[in-house]
């Protein structure tokens, strides 16, 4: 079968898939493993991984390259963004990363810039990592964990997608650009419709779309909840790695002809006309011509989502000798330093300040809810990915997702307006403009990483090391709580909390606060002894966030017993050495009550043996039936108290 | 006398001031009103000069000109300053105001560079008022009732100051420049040698240093607790004007043969060299060269401090074709949209840009603790003005201020760096180059203010509206507090409270809470009624802020009886109606508990026959005798609930 599946025709995804299998069969819905050619994180992520990073003992990153942006926590209000970046610089230079500095830009373009190769694996700790996919690499968001699991050479695991073929043909009319395409597929498929799926763009349409269009329909796929986009390296990308000053770099990588896909639509490019995502769902699109005349009070150009030179050059040459309306804020974001030194040496950019823009400092900014806020009740219009609700700082918010086109001549007119209702000619921009390549700031692994002693501010603090899981365990349950228990619940985020993301003693004293103040105090006394949860069904619902498996570990707890678990948060559970129990007969569930004292047995031999469990309640005398769902390797995580434990064991073998 | 004294030789001082003088004598000491040509608010003080202009019904500003700036609450992240932008913005539409938004620019740069005339008055509700000196101006920080007074016609009232004369001579060496001569001032006067004094510098040293070099010694002055800084309007300030294409708003001003001074000082300027202030003061200044070596985090250049083109241009010739240390974050704070236009088209900001530049928003930025914080324990090198302990963010902070030559050389080197020390020719910066001239986006007072609606966003409530101090009043002490009360106590500052600095009655509930958190609640209950508070010496010292006098009144406070007062809260008291009363007999305080019940009567004679009141306590029966400082004017304007309702009046009329 395998030799035979060898010679068929294959897409793109495919190729970058077999060509990157560990483990596992290419068979939509089966468990893969991939081996990963680089990683991406960002400041917000990043701390953590380097924390991770370093309580596996890491020496050196066994990736062919990892890159450290600084990004997202930009605003300094006090010391600890700024004490987070020299924390970063130093982890970076102690483990083998590239590091960017705050002020070098957004990770995803810079990436693209500086390091995107076709043909290769990036494993990134920001959603829109699959932005790479422009520049035909098989990008993938992740969380931290597997980020910092990939910089010490594991694979990524992932159930294998099925592949969504889109056929472009045609060409982009006027005042039409890549962000409509997305949008338009949005329109289409709304923010579930790529859900367990790799979308691969292909057919003719493809040679009028830059690398840098592509970037922006691959980065904002994501919305749509895909696995990944994937674009073929074609001439485009040759062209863009020539401009960037590394066509060494090119590899071509095109779908063989005949080559299927699992799934198919097709977009005819020239019928495309200016769409706008309306409040407050990137999914919710219509086209401009249907709400144009709404008064806006920003227009913002920047974000990941539209970060080319284009997307601010064709702006500014519609604002040229032009001024934006008085009642509107022009919000302009270069998205990297590259991109601004070539806007100033082009002339763009004292054009778009002529015309009242606003200029702000290289980095995510406002489309991460970093400054640029809405006033109260008043329409902005962003280049942005997303517009979930107050998400750009201010409570119901009215933020409109759109083309850099149709935000500037909505600038211009101070209204929703579709540019193609502009009296100016579309701009022409050439793509192939000589290109100055910026990249001193970006600096390499250091020479001696020996002599990097890494700097912590009072706000970061070293991982606590967890022992493994005692053979015998006579514990009390310190917390029962109900059904649909969300992360959110066990750990809640927000602006108090997560300053504390570095600093795991300190974020875990707000542990299910929301539930129960006490918790916290009264787990601490168990803290070397051991202490239990118990739970109901779907147990670890909703964010993905680690932290709401590390700080209950912290403060002690060595099991959860519940009916049911949501799958993330149970595989954090095992990740970070909490043995995660079902009960077999979930009526035992009323029979327990908070305080109770459980005891488990032979811990190690029962579950390396088989999946029945018991506990006996030491109040009752009454014993329950337990039964769990650990694969060997994870069970093996668990008695060495983590995948952390598990790593830095075999990176010292 | 007056006539001789016309005939005197006079100082620019005392020329600027006998042509504005409206009332008093020019004789050190005594009170003068002055009538204000010009008006500059900042948005963090505009909020309520404008909401004190509606509650006074003003139509249009009776000034020469006056503009509003937005450069201070930048940071958007939520709707509540951009709200203000939109309010401020709408306001200046209403009452004749130019309007400079978000983006355009520092206050005190772009004034000087658009508005500035020699000659003329200029009253700022912004402490760095002083700035326009450079220009041959009396230009004067002060709070916002009193620019709102100016707005509406009203002449400033002050003591005349006395006049320190500081003559320079020479020129500067290389490496040092215009802000190494404010801090040798400071150095020599420390942070309260310049209180009482307006400072004028004269001499054949002046006519090596710019207009803008001048704004930088005129700007810092205020460190010294001046009144303001003078300098003539000679050549350097023509060729200022013509630069910025408004040479007819050229006048010149001298001091005549002869002038004299009250004080005296001098400065050659050939023997300067690289100075420093060390954290936490302006004051704590020592040579550059006896802290060289120390390790630094940060370069910040900006401010209204350093805010010229070549303060910019010349940082970016010394690192030109360079690189800044790794570890060091190169902050640029561009002061101005002109600025930045015109650093661009001198190619100076790629240079700073490659180099390892950040480049932030044209605004106050991190003067103000906006951003930019540093990292703990690390320190940082800025061109502003006040390094006072936490300004920056950071709780104990190392900020350090210096010339931008010195926090240039220390960004290339990692440490404090007597800039003299790099191995580099010093960069000659050609004032002379041809200008780009930007001022299409700072909006000229509409031509229509009658269509305007003021747009109020939640946060922004007008002004509520008080009545007249009733002839008998019978009213409880609601509270009874000790000596030194400060108006931090009054009304706490604070990132909690500051946000609800247009919103009266969401402020108020803050009222007192620092000292007895259920006051506001007991106070609310007798808004109508009207109640008093009784204090003890100093009452009301420490900042400055109106709220402190505004939030008490109104939640009903209609007399304050106190041992003694402070100065600006005992003004600001009279200012929104409040009667402040002194015990004749200091001791009565003792007789008086919270609760009380006090009777007054006959107050509106009473006051205007004398100083002799008498309040009956009815619960013992006691009479205490009281007095009171009140001029007729301020008897007057409490009788009718403040100075704002005395003007509205007056402005009816």
């Amino acid at each position: 079968m395998a030799e035979k599946s060898r010679q068929q025709p294959r897409n793109v995804t495919q190729k970058l898939i077999a060509s990157h299998l560990a483990s596992g069969r290419m068979k939509a819905g089966e468990e893969i493993g991939l081996t990963i050619d680089q990683t991406l994180t960002q400041d917000a992520t990043g701390t953590l991984v380097m924390l991770e990073l370093e309580a596996m003992g890491l020496d050196h990153a066994r990736t062919e390259l990892s890159a450290q942006y600084v990004d997202h926590n930009l605003l300094q209000t006090d010391n600890r963004n700024p004490d987070d970046h020299l924390f970063l610089r130093s982890a970076c230079e102690k483990f083998g990363l590239w590091f960017s500095p705050p002020g070098s830009g957004v990770s995803h373009p810079v990436h693209m810039e500086r390091f995107g190769k076709p043909g290769k694996t990036l494993l990134g700790s920001d959603s829109h990592t699959c932005a790479a996919g422009s520049l035909g690499m098989l990008a993938i968001g992740a969380g931290g964990l597997a980020v910092a699991m990939a910089i010490c050479g594991q694979p990524f695991y992932l159930n294998m997608p099925k592949v969504m073929g889109v056929k472009l043909t045609g060409m982009l009319p006027d005042w039409v650009s890549a962000k409509d395409v997305v949008l338009e597929m949005l329109r289409r498929h709304d923010v579930k419709g790529g859900a367990g799926r790799i979308i691969e763009y292909y057919g003719p349409g493809l040679k009028h779309l830059s690398a840098m269009d592509r970037h922006v329909i691959a980065n904002m796929g994501q919305e749509m909840g895909h696995t990944t986009t994937v674009f073929p390296a074609d001439d485009a990308v040759r062209d863009f790695l020539k401009q960037q000053q590394r066509v060494d770099d090119f590899e071509r990588l095109e779908a063989d002809r005949g080559a299927t896909y699992d799934e198919h639509d097709e977009i005819d490019l020239g019928k495309l006309e200016p769409l706008i995502a309306l409040p407050s769902s990137p999914g919710k699109v219509v086209p401009v011509r249907e709400v144009a005349g709404e008064p806006i009070y920003q227009a913002y150009i920047g974000s990941s989502a539209n970060p080319g030179l284009r997307d601010f050059a064709v702006p500014a040459m519609v604002v040229k000798g032009r001024q934006v309306h008085e009642r509107v804020s022009f919000d302009i974001n270069p998205t990297s330093r590259q991109i601004l030194e070539n806007l100033v040496k082009l002339g763009h950019l004292n054009d778009l300040l002529s015309a009242g823009a606003r200029l702000h400092q290289t980095g995510c900014n406002g489309c991460i809810g970093m400054g640029q806020a809405p006033a109260t009740d008043q329409i902005s219009l962003r280049t942005v990915p997303r517009n979930f609700a107050g998400r750009s700082g201010t409570e119901e918010d009215k933020v409109c997702l759109c083309s850099p086109e149709t935000a500037t001549a909505s600038a211009l007119t101070g209204e929703i307006t579709d540019p193609r209702d502009l009296d100016i000619d579309y701009p022409v921009f050439d793509e192939s403009t000589s290109f100055y390549v910026e990249d001193r700031n970006i600096r390499p692994p250091a020479q001696h990483p020996e002599l990097t002693v890494v700097e912590k501010g009072p706000n970061i603090s070293t991982l606590p090391q967890f022992d493994g899981l005692p053979d015998k365990l006579t514990a009390p349950v310190l917390l029962k709580v109900g059904d649909d228990i969300s992360t959110d619940e066990i750990l809640p985020a927000g602006s108090r909390i997560l300053p504390f993301r570095s600093n795991i003693p300190a974020i875990s004293e707000f542990t299910y606060t929301r539930v129960d103040a006490s918790y916290p105090e009264r787990a601490k006394k168990y803290q070397d002894h051991g202490s239990m949860i118990v739970g109901g069904e779907n147990y670890g619902q909703g964010s993905s966030r680690e932290h709401a498996a590390l700080a209950p570990r912290y403060l002690g707890v060595r099991v959860v017993i519940a009916k049911s678990y949501s799958r993330i948060h149970w595989q954090n559970l095992c990740n970070f050495g909490i043995l995660p129990l079902r009960f077999t007969h979930p009526e035992d569930y009323d029979d327990i009550e908070q305080g109770d004292e459980l005891a488990l047995e032979a811990l190690a031999d029962t579950l390396e043996q088989g999946k029945r469990l018991s506990a006996k309640n030491t109040r009752s005398g009454q014993r329950y039936e337990l039964t769990h769902d650990l694969s060997d390797r994870q069970i093996r995580m668990i008695l060495k108290g983590g995948l952390l434990n598990l790593m830095r064991e075999s990176l010292v073998a």
